[in-house]
This record gives structure tokens, C-alpha cells and sequence, in this order.
């Protein structure tokens, strides 16, 4: 995770998915799903998995991309699931990559805002950080808080991130290098912002009867859900109630038959803080206005009633937009497996991760347990 | 299908949502799968399958956009149909979008070429047609062939489209036509190629036992697989062999434990007319090199062996990238369903529809029985 200016798309996404087949032992894949949103737009390759099953040396199986703007790595992960589920394949890939430096179009910001609305937001010349400025901006006003406030959730991402060797940034922050860091779009500065990088991660499906030929105790998926809401802010009732992160959450702790209270670590979409302030209540774990609080009072730190971005998040460990889903799942299987290495938490039975796309228009729910 | 310079994007996808539930008789849809390419390279949306969904008034369900290059559409009537098989979703609209006309970008070549291999052709400056063009120089000069061989192939479709409403071209053509008309890249001529356009299709899939409740005699998807080679032509061994076109048809006749000469008719992918004969090679109704002669002998006529492009095809409908593979399985259930108005071919009992991605690198075939 970083700035790998010497690796392309492919060289990224087919180390992630031989590392995977070396860890399973196996490289018999049936199909892949690549998560992935700007390759089109910024290295000029669409047939982007084809491109991947190309490079890892898996053709003639299925590749397909999923796009789902930054969810697109948790619905990877959940066409792979799908597809295992159908019975039409028992060994499935879903990869999540993303190059964002050394690309040709102008514009990285341009190519993000596609995840907003083109015709009524984009249009306008509003960038996607501004979006999230303007929630931000709003959750301040509407909730009495301050931009102090959303530090803890920086400080916790960075300091987890410090723990996992796969992490863009791992030295710890401070409240004073929150409140200095340089602004963005007000109130958003770059210590809000989870940064832009390359990045690939995989992870591999398979039927539980099979995974136990693998490994003696498999990880399993016990819910997967996705749920979608406007893609343009102002079409929203209250823009600080974010519906498909709700509808998904629910519907994934239905499927699980799970409540918040049966989380113990939560990987969340924190590409900016007002984000995971915004999930932390979507999901049920703090009322509206409370989720800063949740930071400010500990819950969520590694020792807390709720670890989230227990390897660093979107934030500390970086945002390759399509891969960020699966690096995710990747994160709670590594926690469920005892392997998280610095950043371990202990006793974690039931994780969950959630993947979210534009401003809180598509997200991805997946339950995992050990 | 044409060009619709007066709708956006998410009117055509919302136009064919609507008009597939009102067929349908119900509104209730769990999922959305959107087949599309050039969304966000062409109009500046990413985050496509949510903002269809929304257009549709179908938020919150479950939205994803699915890409493999130009076989989006094929793609995503699959995602579609694993999802039903999975038992996670029992109503399931596949939709195919592409908008092609009023984009902001400098070149629709540019963005197509993004399926061809970014590093290795289009880093060169190839487009699309051009590479297709390397492929029927070589097919001319291996099978001793002329380029006015390829004309029953274009004449075909443009016959069969006089009979498809929805069809771009309605105007039939001759030999004259096709052999005088403005060469694009040598030997393919604007009467080898598909046209550039605007354009949506839907589906909808639901278990067999459900769909008997909306209708009597619903037409059912009996083989649904995807297969991957490539994506660089000069990685082939053998450029005019399509591995991927193969194996998926393939895969394809085991699942429904049918062979060639059980197939009715057949949509298969035309963007070009040599990709008409590879295919028909490919998919073991004509031996290497004697693609060609299936045409020129009428069996791909209306009352010949193997009709195909029946609806006009991707020549004679229109090929709005994404949309094409949708296109192609609805074209296949009319036929089936014997609604296919003036395009009726008799005693359709099996059809095939196949939709194929970059240069033969990926290919998505299903087959439907009535």
C-alpha cells in the first residue's frame, strides 16, 4: 500500500492474487471478481479482469470487474460470495485494485467525482472532498461538535497503522497534527482524508465443506449484503442519515442473526472522519450526534467496546479506491485468524466490515466469524 | 437504439426498467446488475448501477455495475442469474446502458480502445477497429479469402433489422452497398462495423417456480458461463483461434447437455463481420475458415441452418456498448416467446445469445429454451 510508481495495475493485482493461492495452498480458481473503479479513467484499461486473470496466469476461468464508486472492493468480495453460493463455482477469487499514481488523465479529483452525481453535483465543479465537507460542515452544526472532535478518529486510524508492516502511513499523530494539518476543503484537512495510493488486495471463497480441506478452521461469511440510496446528496431528506449503510448494516445483522452489541471490531469506510462519525450511528452503535463520542471516549480504540480500523483504516493504511473493500475483509479474516501480528485485538469472534460508495450511496456489508 | 441526444444515461436505463416491470406485471425487484462500459470515461458517472437504480425509483435494493469490456451487457445477465441461483435474491433485473452520443469526452476511439490492452496496443495508438482489422487482413490471407466474402454477414443483419422496430437501421443493403462503402480501417469497412449509438435493454430473472406466477409458459435460461483469454492479440498463438469465444460456448453446451445442431438460432457478438466468422468457428458450427461460407450459403439467413442476429444484431440494432449482451438475450426470449413481431423465425425451441469482450477476450454465452 503506497506509491508504487514502479508497478502497474496488473503487476499489483496478480502479486495480491498469487500471495492469496500461496496462503490457500492452491491454484485451482474457478472465476474472479475484480473490485475496481478507475482504471478506465486513469490507466486506460477497461476489461480491467480479464486484464488481471491475464496477468496471474488464471485464463480461461471468469473475470469480471464490479463497480460500485469506492464500494466496488466490497462487492467484489460479494459477487465472489454470490457466485460460490450458486453452486456454479467452488474456488473463487475476489481481488480489489486500484492505481492512482502515475496515470495520464488530468486529474485524479475529476476521475473520484464520478462517484458523485455527474449531471447535478459533479457538473458544478464540486469535488468529492467538498461533498464530505459540506456533511461535516452540517454534522457541526446540527450536533453542537467541533472539528477537535473528529481527531480521535484520525488518532485511532494512525496508530493502528503503525501495527500493520501493509500500512502507507505508520507513524502515530497527535491532536496538535490534527488541528495544523493543512486544510483540504473546510472543515476536511489532510488528517481527515484517507489518502490516495495504489494498492491491491484478494481474498479466496469457497464452500465451507471445502475451505476444511484448506485449513483446519476457516474463517466464515455469515452475512453479505448490499444496499443503495441517492446518489446526489440533495435528493436526501436529512443528507446526516445515511440509509443504504443502514439498510445494509440491518440487513447483515439479520442474515447473521447478530445485533451491534455481537461486533467485536468493525472495519469501516473512514475515507474521512464525518464518515465514520455518520457509519458508527447508520449501523446502531451511537445515537445521531453521538458517534464523535464513540472516538472521544475510547470505545473505539483497540482496548475499547468497538475497535474499528484495527489495522489502520482507509486512513492509516491508505485508499486505493477499489481495493480498499477487500483489503477489509482481508483485515477481519486476519483479526478472526490471530494473524494481525501488532495490531491483534484479542478475543474477536464476529467481525464486521463495511464498504461504502459515493457520499453514502451504495454500501457493502459483510459478517465474518472465526 | 440510435442516437438520443434529448436523454441522459439513466433516462434509457430508467425507460427499459420500467417498460421490463410493466411486462412483468410487478414491480418488487430485490437487485439491479448494470451491464456498462464507458460510463465514466464517456458522461463522468461512475457509481452507474445506484444512480439507475435511483432513476428507476428502485433505491434501496442492491446495485452494482458490472464491466468486461464490450460483453458488460452478457455479463450482467449472468450476475443476474447467479444471484438467483444463490438463493440471496429471487427477482433480479439484469440492465444493459450505454451512452455513447453528447459525451464530454475527446473521443469515443479513445474509450473503446481502453479494451484492447493498454500498455501493449492502445499505448500504441491502435483503436479498436484497427485491431480487428489485423484480424480480417490475417483471416483473408490464411483462408484465401475475399473481403466480399464478409458482405452476407453485414447484408444479413440489415435485413433482419428492417424487421425490428427498435432497430437503428432499417434500410436493407446489397452488395454494391457494402462494397462501395467509406473503408475505416483497412479491409473494415463502415459496413463491417457496428455502430456508435445510445441504448438500453432489461431483463428480469427470477427462479422457475416463481416465474410461473407472472406467466404461463416463462422461457428459461439453461446454460449461463464466461471464459477469459488474452487480452493482447499478439499473446495468442493463434490470433483466429478464440479461446475465450470457445470455451465459453463450451461450458455452455455441457450445461444445458445440448450441441451446435441443437441451436435454433443464435445472437452472437457482430461488432465486426470477421468477429462473426471467428465465432461461428469458435462456437463449432463451421470449421477454421469456413465462417465465411455459412454466410455466403444462406444458412445464417432467416430460413437457413443457423439463423443469426435475428433482431438486426449489433450491425443492424446498434451496438451501445454496455447494452448489447442484454439486448441480445431479450432479442432471444422474443424469438423464443414467438413475439418477435416481422424478425419471427419459426419453431424456436433453443437460442443462443453471445457476448463478447475486447479483441475475443472474455465471452459470456447463455442458452434459453422455451
Amino acid at each position: 500500500m503506497g506509491e508504487h510508481w514502479d508497478r502497474s495495475l496488473r503487476d499489483l493485482a496478480g502479486e495480491a492474487v498469487l500471495e492469496t493461492l500461496r496462503d490457500a495452498g492452491t491454484g485451482d480458481v474457478q472465476a474472479l471478481y475484480v473490485g475496481n473503479m478507475l482504471a478506465g479513467q486513469l490507466t486506460g484499461q477497461e476489461n480491467v479482469a480479464t486484464a488481471v486473470a491475464d496477468a496471474a496466469g488464471l485464463l480461461p476461468i471468469e473475470a469480471v470487474k464490479i463497480e460500485a464508486a469506492c464500494a466496488a472492493g466490497g462487492a467484489a468480495v460479494r459477487a465472489a460470495w454470490l457466485a460460490v453460493a450458486s453452486g456454479a463455482h467452488d474456488r473463487v477469487l475476489a481481488v480489489g485494485v486500484e492505481k492512482m499514481t502515475d496515470h495520464f488523465n488530468d486529474s485524479v479529483s475529476a476521475a473520484l467525482a464520478t462517484a458523485a452525481d455527474a449531471d447535478y453535483e459533479a457538473a458544478h465543479g464540486i469535488s468529492f472532498v467538498a461533498l464530505n465537507a459540506l456533511l461535516m460542515r452540517r454534522y457541526m452544526h446540527d450536533h453542537g461538535v467541533e472539528r477537535r472532535d473528529f481527531a480521535p478518529f484520525s488518532i485511532n486510524s494512525h496508530h493502528n497503522a503503525a501495527g500493520n508492516p501493509r500500512a502507507m502511513f505508520r507513524s502515530p499523530i497527535d491532536v496538535d497534527d490534527y488541528m495544523s494539518s493543512p486544510v483540504v476543503a473546510d472543515p476536511i484537512s489532510i488528517l481527515d482524508s484517507a489518502a490516495i495510493c495504489d494498492g491491491a488486495a484478494a481474498v479466496m471463497l469457497c464452500p465451507l465443506s471445502e475451505a476444511r480441506s484448506y485449513c483446519e478452521d476457516p474463517i466464515r461469511i455469515v452475512a453479505s449484503s448490499c444496499a443503495t440510496d441517492t446518489v446526489g446528496l440533495a435528493e436526501r431528506r436529512d443528507p446526516l442519515v445515511w440509509g443504504a449503510i443502514a439498510d445494509s448494516a440491518a440487513a447483515a445483522y439479520a442474515q447473521a442473526s447478530v445485533g451491534p452489541d455481537d461486533i467485536d471490531l468493525f472495519e469501516l469506510h473512514d475515507a474521512f472522519t464525518i464518515v465514520s462519525a455518520l457509519t458508527l450511528e447508520a449501523c446502531g452503535f451511537a445515537a445521531p450526534g453521538a458517534g464523535v463520542r464513540l472516538a472521544s471516549d475510547g470505545s473505539i480504540g483497540r482496548d475499547g467496546r468497538l475497535p474499528i480500523s484495527t489495522l489502520g483504516g482507509l486512513k492509516g493504511r491508505g485508499h486505493p479506491i477499489g481495493a480498499s473493500g477487500v483489503y477489509q475483509v482481508v483485515e477481519a479474516f486476519l483479526q478472526l485468524r490471530g494473524a494481525a501480528g501488532a495490531a491483534q485485538i484479542p478475543d474477536v469472534h464476529t467481525a464486521m466490515a463495511q464498504s461504502v460508495g459515493g457520499s453514502g450511496s451504495v454500501a457493502v456489508t459483510h459478517i465474518l466469524q472465526n
